[in-house]
């Protein structure tokens, strides 16, 4: 109706806002002119506190400066464009350590002059270098770096579908290999990242996509009442507190993904289980409806996580919420999901944003105070807020028929 | 004065009384009849919600059986040796994997039927190991348990003083060696332990104490204003939020840690020293003014710590500053050192032990509620609460004249 065609162009206008004034704050706080690449620990007013950077924040901000800078006009700028080049170098110079076996790792935590500090034995860092190198490549041209992207890419396959020796992790006994939703969502993630408008690499990489799918689809569980966190390697539900952990914020963000698949593929089915149940239980089980908000972890028995942040809400699991719903009524046009849309909305940006300083806060207290009042850290950095404004500013604008 | 033996003694009955609660609870519940060794995830009402056995607490849940059954009359009780025998021979059978190079590491983590899960790249397991098997030995009579220890105990002294390259952790170009404050108090610690009683163990460890001494002495910064919980490998400040750290309870603890050491050794110079820095400073800076309790971590120049539970009012540091008050008191007689510890005392009674069920809910908010009503976690067991009520009740015993 009209009325919910007014709040939209409301909601548009305010994401947008907000968008131009995310990618400011990043633009002025966080680049390092002397080194290159980002300082992410960036204070109330965006001083830098600790010098450290993070990889896995270093090729998120470099993706999403492409991102802006290839899809949203305004952001069509040189600054941009300069700040995800020496981004990239940064990276490209610094990020791989040497792994043994020929295997290249990439580090988890440098230095400010690029000296790797710390190794993780996953595969997170190696991704979020894929999702840079390649959107770099799409605004730079060169083919050098797409293929250097997909070097890194299917190294990350070979680690998680065949030998996971090369991530330096010790086989233990009672270790049994468990199918974690983050490495098949990463891996969805890589997957629409590369094959984007390359029918070649889309041909090379359905297989990959439809088993990303398939190992997400697995953590839908108790006869499809609860998403888990965590499965065993053939989807059935594990012991302890490992096998009951849920995190809605994660779920949410699993649901856009495959509501994207969806859309790709012209998947009904896909679509179907992304909203009835990524979308709508996490929302139903991990929404406090005391004070509002996402919780950050949740057991689906009830028992206390143990997790000690569990009950905080975060700015990103409202970030993908944010996303999730919208998506999902722009998909569907069912009122409820708009409805819970706004909800989402509401609580976000009455509780997240600084007006004072800018930016977003990234984590309140259960009852929804600022716990603490960075605006940047070790996992909180360009991109959860500007990927969420910008998706939802370009559903907004297809939904109000924009240009 | 009167007044302050009678809250004595009115403090000693209340802290005997929560003694015996808390070794029935875990005598009642954390049992494993079917494998041996403890469960230590149990919920507000004892009940097992995770079967995971984690290293550091069977270790520490054996000491501290052990020390209770060794030194404390109404607790020398066949059930707690055999609970304690049982618990040593599962850590024994269990925890060792082989770390290549003929060294033996201990897992961090492991099935209820003694199954290695994960093996952290650190020397705690190790430590509550040494801690676990010399107490036994202590109590059995077992002197090839004790040789055992030891040789556990010189392979992590190699590790701390020699070469670290049996961690398993890969010397990275950015990784600068620090002095992280838990090493030297873990090590002085089990110096304390394996020489009790033994002249000849003493002779043989005294340089290894005076080194983890001087090694905590070191986190001295600031000219004298501060303790800091990470400094260089040769005693300055780091640069960054791990260079700022601040861990009120850790430095508590080093704090009683260090009276020991000084009555030990008559060693007037560091009593001073662990009372004016140890104890006083933490408590300066770490009481939370506004809602009571000492806050989990601070940084030094009040920026915002990184760790989400900052503000939190976790159980062990309370109990930590309960010792230190009551042993500082106890060296010093200085008034305002029991004043400090009767406040300590109330904030902890009024906010800790549930009535309901028993023992001691461990994570509060920073305003007080309880945050994860849990009795035992991946990092709750055993042993804060026990081994603060059991080294009150002994000061509390000599401060009134009781056999």
């Amino acid at each position: 109706g009209t009325m919910s065609a007014e709040k939209l162009e409301e909601c548009r206008q305010h994401v947008r806002a907000q968008l131009d004034d995310v990618v400011t704050f990043w633009l002025q706080h966080s680049h390092d002119p002397v080194h290159g690449g980002f300082f992410t620990c960036l204070g109330r007013d965006g001083r830098v506190y600790d010098e450290l950077k993070y990889v896995w924040l270093q090729g998120r901000q470099v993706w999403m400066y492409c991102r802006l800078y290839r899809t949203v006009d305004r952001f069509r700028k040189p600054e941009i464009l300069e700040a995800a080049k020496t981004g990239g170098e940064f990276l490209r110079k610094f990020a791989r350590v040497s792994g043994g076996g020929g295997q290249w790792k990439c580090a988890f935590c440098l230095t400010r002059d690029g000296k790797a500090v710390k190794v993780q034995r996953t595969i997170f860092s190696e991704c979020f270098y894929v999702m840079a190198v390649d959107e770099l490549s799409r605004v730079t041209g060169d083919t050098d770096m797409q293929l250097e992207a997909e070097q890194m890419m299917e190294q990350l396959i070979c680690w998680v579908r065949v030998d996971p020796s090369g991530l330096g992790r010790p086989q233990l006994p009672g270790d049994v290999p468990t199918n974690s939703m983050a490495v098949p969502m990463m891996l969805l993630c890589l997957v629409q990242q590369v094959c984007e408008g390359r029918p070649d690499a889309r041909q090379k990489y359905a297989e990959l996509g439809s088993w990303c799918v398939r190992q997400i689809l697995q953590h839908v569980q108790r006869d499809g009442a609860a998403i888990l966190e965590n499965v065993s390697a053939d989807g059935a539900e594990l012991p302890g507190c490992s096998g009951r952990l849920q995190n809605p914020g994660h779920a949410l963000e699993a649901g856009w993904f495959l509501l994207q698949f969806a859309a790709e593929t012209g998947n009904a089915e896909i679509q179907k289980t992304a909203v009835e149940k990524f979308v709508a239980l996490p929302y139903a089980s991990g929404w406090d409806t005391e004070h509002g908000g996402l919780f950050y972890f949740l057991d689906v028995d009830g028992h206390c996580p143990t997790q000690l942040e569990w009950s905080m809400k975060l700015w990103w699991p409202h970030c993908e919420a944010l996303v999730a719903f919208l998506m999902a009524y722009s998909q569907t046009r069912k009122p409820e999901l708009l409805h819970r849309f706004f909800q989402v909305y509401d609580y976000t940006f009455s509780h997240f944003p600084d007006s004072v300083s800018g930016e977003w806060f990234g984590y309140l207290t259960q009852e929804g105070k600022v716990a603490l009042d960075f605006k940047g850290g070790p996992f909180k950095g360009f991109f959860h807020v500007p990927r969420c404004l910008l998706m939802c500013e370009q559903i907004l604008d297809d939904l109000l028929n924009k240009d």
